[in-house]
């Protein structure tokens, strides 16, 4: 049970076979394999020992693929950094995680220098695109040429395979340990749920440092499928990478579709090889998953809802949930556990409510994460019971069909990016303008919902929305910053538990939406 | 990953479905559920601790289904007993097993009188068929009626679930200790590669206290699926319990399918609901294959290769393979490694040879048995080097299709039976009579093989076949006696090695007939 396994049965059935396609380069799977033996050769002489973590701060490419894999075929871990956030989160990141490599390409230069600088555990850099001339940096090029291939460590089952960041209600972003046997059942349970073998061509179009994306990496290698990888998602590039490799299955969060869409010469592309889309991540507004499902009547759809602390689906809406001939509310449902996982709705004593109810949305499975990186409070409050406690809030009707109604942690999500309320409304507070301050999720057409701020101003101040978000830019990742301000004179209203009452906040925005039931 | 998740869930989304099928009884999923967990209460109260062992010796039925997953529940171990031993063969495994409760039915409450005897462990007999009188014996339904529901214990991953006997090669039989995570992978990965869901109507048509039918009762279970279970095969049996409970998978031996087309009225059962027939455990005939395919048109078949050790199936030749646009010799293959298992073939230093070469088949993944029960070095020899030595020799063709060319382990496979030579030689040869004896496996169209005996009798000594075989039974199970004996006057041909040369033996019997390559 371990996420290399793809890797030798690939090459050992079918070697001369397309494995990767990245821009122009195409690699077959013996090719990847000889990379990816090599790779881990060098990374092993550079230190990594099994438990040892690499982390990876690149644009998406055969690269981060290769040092995914790299990482544990020499045994150890793989820290995928989040591009888009500012310095001082990558360095809070990556100190937190201590790792002893990482790996950036040429975009991210400039960070790689300061987190080398700001991150004592770093031991050296390995640069995949050309020599950087920065100390203790190595071209990765250079390093696969140099080395000769090494046996697998063949680490698997409960040892760590990953960490996957995700932001924190707190300000400070949490490390969720993956194990292969996590991310090994997520794959093969997936992949049988949405009939993946080793003629898919899978494209990965989504950030790779997200698990989203990520996670389809490990399925299709466990499968034998092909990686079609593009280096950010634009929706020409999509459509381009479709047609010319004959892409059979891509997966997209709901913005990304809602831009396809407006596409104007999105007939002229030739999708026919394309089988299946699946969507998740964040609310899909009806309207646009019903002009897909019009538009495209040739590819299934399926939304899978989880999140990276489940490795991370636990369930699916089907593709027959999408036709015209299911129930039609189907289509606001987030689907069925999958089989790997019992899915559960619990109230706040964690007892479980009956069909209709509303309460936690909890799962039980070989698929819940390890922990939280070395924090065993928090990860025990999460697991607590043994069960995972998504923070979500929803409800299963007589039929089995999960419905998420809202997400109790408080966190926007925007372009499949999750955003949590408290650390923008900290970044926001922090400006000695502001008196008071929420933030919530508005829905937009295209990101899902956006960052809004309702702010109370100090008496005599006076501020424009276009200062505080320069403000906010500071201090927090760009996405995070509020996309639209709400200035109030009265105080911000309070809930019977005197907490400000972000419902009524909300309210007038949300009338007439799906999903954000409250 | 544990394997009573499925009864969990069943019963919370699908409770007033049908779950188990048993002779008259129709049992719904909420049913089955709340007795195996009063069952399971009761085990627990006569003292079943996590890790005990609780015998199971009884045939099909529902209370066989509810007994292995009660074991499980109450945090125990199932040891499936194999009726078809002798006394002495039951005695030696529950001795060796050391359970503390033993299970039996009607049928067998002689033996299992004998065996609470002749086993200390054995502190209660639980009789599925009314009281029995016997000392310490108690009456299934009643401790059902009479327990309380209680919590699953949850055991799982790598806790041992089962132990499954077969047949040792030295006449002692092996326990195969097979985890929660074992078994849950194989049923996941088989039902992926077959499509079962929890519309999958299962017929279990085997004996239960063999892997190749008890994992076919996981993987229903997991996948929510229905259970339909016969007492045992017969072939008119089995076409009824199809069309009556609208099976949609059955799996059989090939002697089963045998049997089956010789049925005269075969075309009158309405076997319109069954989607697929898998089929495996000892080689197919090419003559009956071709006949089923010919016979049952709207039926995919699919043979799946394996081993008990393997929980059991490694390589899967599938339904699009049996088509008549696939190459005709992929018949007389056993398939390709399921996506779970790295199969390789290997030369006696056990280093991996090239496609077209003969060497032994070993198998590595999340299915490979924990080890041998109380045996370690046994368990050693087994698991070399992390790969399970399945004894068999094969090779795999350039598409990666393995075919499977003899048994290292001098092994014969008889009616889905496994009987080692050595043990039914050392039969043979403890009659006072006998000077030599080799025994080999021979084709035959009902059993796929049958065991036949080469003799040399002790000058001046007078003996019949029926005598041989008479004998042979006051010591083995009657399905391990020879079939057909064969007299020698000269000493029996030895190889290069000084041991008795068996393909020599086999040869004139073989010769024409398909798998057994030699």
């Amino acid at each position: 049970m371990n996420l290399t396994a793809g890797l030798r049965k690939s090459a050992s059935f079918r070697g001369g076979q397309t494995a990767l396609v990245s821009g122009e380069l195409r690699l077959t799977h013996a090719e990847v394999v000889d990379r990816i033996s090599r790779l881990a050769a060098s990374f092993r002489k550079l230190g990594v020992k099994p438990g040892e973590r690499v982390a990876i701060l690149a644009t998406n490419g055969n690269h981060y693929i290769e040092c995914y894999f790299a990482a544990l075929w020499a045994g150890g871990i793989a820290v995928p950094v989040n591009s888009r956030f500012s310095i001082a989160e990558m360095v809070e990141q990556v100190r937190d995680a201590e790792p002893l490599l990482l790996v950036c390409d040429g975009a991210f230069l400039e960070q790689a220098t300061q987190l080398m600088e700001a991150c004592s555990s770093l031991v050296a850099l390995v640069v995949t695109s050309g020599a950087s001339g920065l100390p203790r940096a190595y071209d990765c090029e250079a390093l696969i040429a140099e080395s000769a291939c090494c046996e697998d460590a063949l680490r698997g089952g409960d040892d760590l395979a990953c960490i996957f960041y995700t932001g924190g209600t707190t300000g400070k972003a949490k490390g969720v340990m993956l194990s292969h046997r996590n991310l090994w059942v997520n794959a093969i349970v997936t992949s049988m749920s949405f009939g993946f073998d080793e003629t898919t061509i899978a494209l990965h179009a989504g950030p790779l440092f997200h698990l989203g994306a990520g996670a389809r990496v490990y399925t299709t290698s466990l499968m034998g499928g092909q990686h079609v990888v593009i280096p950010r998602f634009t929706p020409s590039d999509v459509l381009e990478a479709i047609a010319r490799n004959k892409v059979t299955v891509a997966t997209f969060v709901p913005t990304m579709l809602g831009m396809i869409l407006q596409l104007p010469d999105l007939d002229s592309y030739d999708l026919s090889s394309l089988k299946l889309i699946t969507y998740g991540a964040s609310p899909m507004p009806e309207a646009v998953l019903c002009e897909c499902l019009r538009r495209f009547p040739g590819i299934r759809f399926a939304q899978s809802y989880g999140m990276t602390e489940l490795s991370p689906v636990a369930t699916i809406l089907q593709p027959e949930d999408h036709l015209s001939s299911a129930p039609r509310h189907r289509l606001r449902s987030a689907g069925r556990p999958i089989v790997s996982a019992e899915v559960r709705i619990a109230d706040a004593d964690d007892r479980e409510v009956k069909p209709g109810e509303i309460g936690e949305i909890q799962v039980r499975g070989p698929m819940v994460m390890m922990g939280y990186w070395r924090q065993p409070e928090l990860t025990a409050k999460a697991l607590k019971g043994g069960w995972m406690h998504t923070g979500d809030s929803g409800y299963f009707d007589v039929d089995g069909y999960l419905y998420v109604s809202d997400r109790i942690k408080d966190m926007i999500i925007t372009g499949g990016e999750n955003v949590y309320s408290v650390e923008v409304e900290n970044a926001v507070g922090s400006h000695p303008g502001v008196l008071q301050c929420a933030v919530v999720g508005i829905p937009h057409p295209k990101w899902g919902e956006a960052v809004h701020a309702v702010i109370v101003l100090r008496p005599g101040t006076s501020l424009s929305a276009a200062e505080i978000s320069a403000h906010c830019r500071t201090i927090i990742a760009d996405y995070k910053c509020p996309r639209s301000v709400e200035f109030r004179d009265d105080p911000l209203p309070l809930s019977s538990a005197n907490k400000v009452n972000k419902e009524l906040l909300r309210k007038p925005y949300w009338e007439g939406h799906a999903r954000r039931v409250s």
